[in-house]
């Protein structure tokens, strides 16, 4: 759900793509944005006028050209989709394939880059398909040691997990609107460190051509006419980001997350993850043995109107994937969840204890 | 400005893109699309993610690669940039420049073709940098008399000038939703006919693939997160373009700029392109002598709050652009149009007959 203010926003009268009060409000957006992606002065931040897969391909398409060697560390179906855009570009790509259901250990990169260079490397944070956090701040050291540069998917763990663009030395990262930003999806916030500005390519798209955008948001020549409800709302959403305070937000998406996992853990539900390599923001939840996992998620969907993803790839029919981000990282959102979960298990004849999960995130919230 | 249903659809709450209500929402809109394009049975019609610029990379992304022979019809700022798109994706390009102000007469594309053949010929039907509609039915028809696939930018035309995609066989088309089409903008309106389906290239880009956007739209493979606030909102303003039908509606685009039209004669006021090669629903006003454009507009925005486009290219300085399309091509707008045009040309001393323009577009309602 997204949060009544930023609906609220989206509704405004439209403004022209280069009204005066348009522009100001893209100016503050690019220094919401700045600091929303912790990166350092002198970046470039600005959102493309597309979804988080815009983000992706125009980071890649800047960065990225015939011949440049890519070390892409796949641990799920995001992984591999920034390596095939990484290909599509015309890069030598090397995957380094790590389990699905589990994070990348540093180790194996820095081997990985010992064996072979690689001038850029490629990581998905907070991985949308199984529900695990790679330890980006690591893997950046062990890539910037090596002489590359980081590309960082920040899609589901922006706004909502720990992401520090200057500290950690990310050169480039990318995100969507529609998860822990809180705005409707639509547009892509991404950000070039000065690192990645100056080792930026040749671009043969003309949409996602960095210096056109460049032109567009800094220096305001006509480009694209800008989706003005799109920028009202993901403005509305980064002023309330600004106002709750980001280090907030990210410990509101960590207690909320622990609310959800004792409620599951009470019902005899598990995450497919480990404890530390779990995602707050989307929790892969493992479908009981003899449930079946569609008709569940239909149950959800028509009885309570809750919809949760399904499990992609080796891991369709074993998970459900649970998002627990933004306005709906919330209490309320959980005990909805828990009881519904509850309710549709039954409907099964899948045995739970009655109450047991809504009992113990009472606890766990009060805790 | 968006009509009030459009709006209030924007700002429903929004449903996961894999909703099935979502998902009957978009099969019915690649219907309204086919027939706002009057496209052949078998034609994919679908939406972008992304504004009209992304429409236009998404056609020629498809169509043209390296080596493709392309002659770019550039009668304005929008046929240079349709060049430059082919241009970056490989195509060898020839162009026919056209004066800006005047129609492409279909004798020079003959002309042209004889000289050199061509894969494609590419024509921007509504030029919005000069207000002249180009003869798209005899261009296309040079085309294929020639064996070349016809590309159109229907970027300001699509919902409010006759456009036949069957009729005049155009192979494929694309648009923006903000103009004629009368919703918000952030999505582009794309057609691709059985003959170009049947000539696609292979495509470099991952957001703008042809196959993985048939993929998703038809066989409904997750490819991006389509936004369902921008969804509802087109689907809405399709369904009113259905509602007023679409012929009435282009008849409606016609009497308004006529009513424009007598209004800015009895001012004093002219037009750029000769009448039969004007648009109806962006008319490029010739600015009088001894009147400073930009801050004639300036007033219009803060004392009117009435936007008009300034002159491109070679025509800075010498023409407004007023757009009078969708919702906005309505007696009302005029009249507030012709009586701020008043005001501010007399704030710079400039000698109107008092309220000339706005009895002689009352005249033209009326008649």
């Amino acid at each position: 759900m997204i949060s009544p203010r930023v609906m609220r926003a989206l509704a405004a009268p439209v403004l022209g793509h280069l009204d005066p009060d348009l522009l100001a409000m893209m100016d503050e957006m690019r220094d919401q944005l700045r600091r929303l992606f912790r990166a350092p002065e002198g970046s470039f931040a600005f959102a493309v006028s597309g979804t988080g897969t815009s983000g992706l391909e125009a980071t890649v398409a800047n960065l990225v050209q015939d011949g440049t060697r890519v070390l892409a560390i796949v641990t799920g179906y995001f992984g591999d989709r920034l390596a095939q855009v990484c290909e599509r570009y015309g890069a030598r790509v090397t995957r380094l394939e790590v389990e699905w259901g589990r994070a990348c250990d540093p180790q194996r990169v820095r081997e990985a880059l010992a064996r072979q260079g690689a001038d850029i490397v490629c990581v998905v944070h907070a991985e949308t398909s199984t529900g695990v956090r790679n330890p980006v701040e690591e893997i950046a050291a062990v890539a910037h040691d090596a002489g590359a540069l980081i590309l960082v998917d920040a899609v589901t763990s922006l706004g909502g997990h720990p992401l520090e663009l200057e500290k950690w030395g990310i050169d480039a990262a990318y995100s969507c609107t529609q998860k822990c930003v809180g705005a409707p999806s639509g547009m892509a916030p991404v950000a070039f460190a000065p690192s990645a500005l100056a080792r930026r390519v040749k671009c043969r798209s003309f949409y996602l051509d960095l210096g056109l955008l460049e032109d567009y948001w800094v220096r305001r020549k006509y480009h694209h006419t800008i989706s003005a409800s799109l920028v009202y709302a993901l403005h509305e959403a980064l002023t309330a980001i600004d106002e709750e305070g980001l280090e907030a937000r990210w410990a509101r998406h960590e207690r909320n997350h622990l609310v959800l996992t004792a409620g599951l853990e009470a019902m005899g539900l598990g995450l497919l993850p480990p404890v530390g390599e779990r995602l707050w923001t989307l929790n892969a939840v493992r479908v009981p043995e003899g449930v079946d996992e569609a008709t569940a998620r239909k149950d959800l969907l028509t009885r309570f109107n809750m919809e949760v993803g399904a499990g992609l790839g080796p891991l369709a029919g074993k998970i459900w994937r649970v998002g627990i981000m933004g306005h709906s990282s919330s209490p309320q959102a959980i005990l909805l969840f828990l009881g519904a979960i509850e309710g549709v298990l039954r409907l099964q004849g899948h045995r739970v204890p009655p109450g047991a999960g809504t009992a113990a995130a009472i606890a766990a919230i009060d805790g």
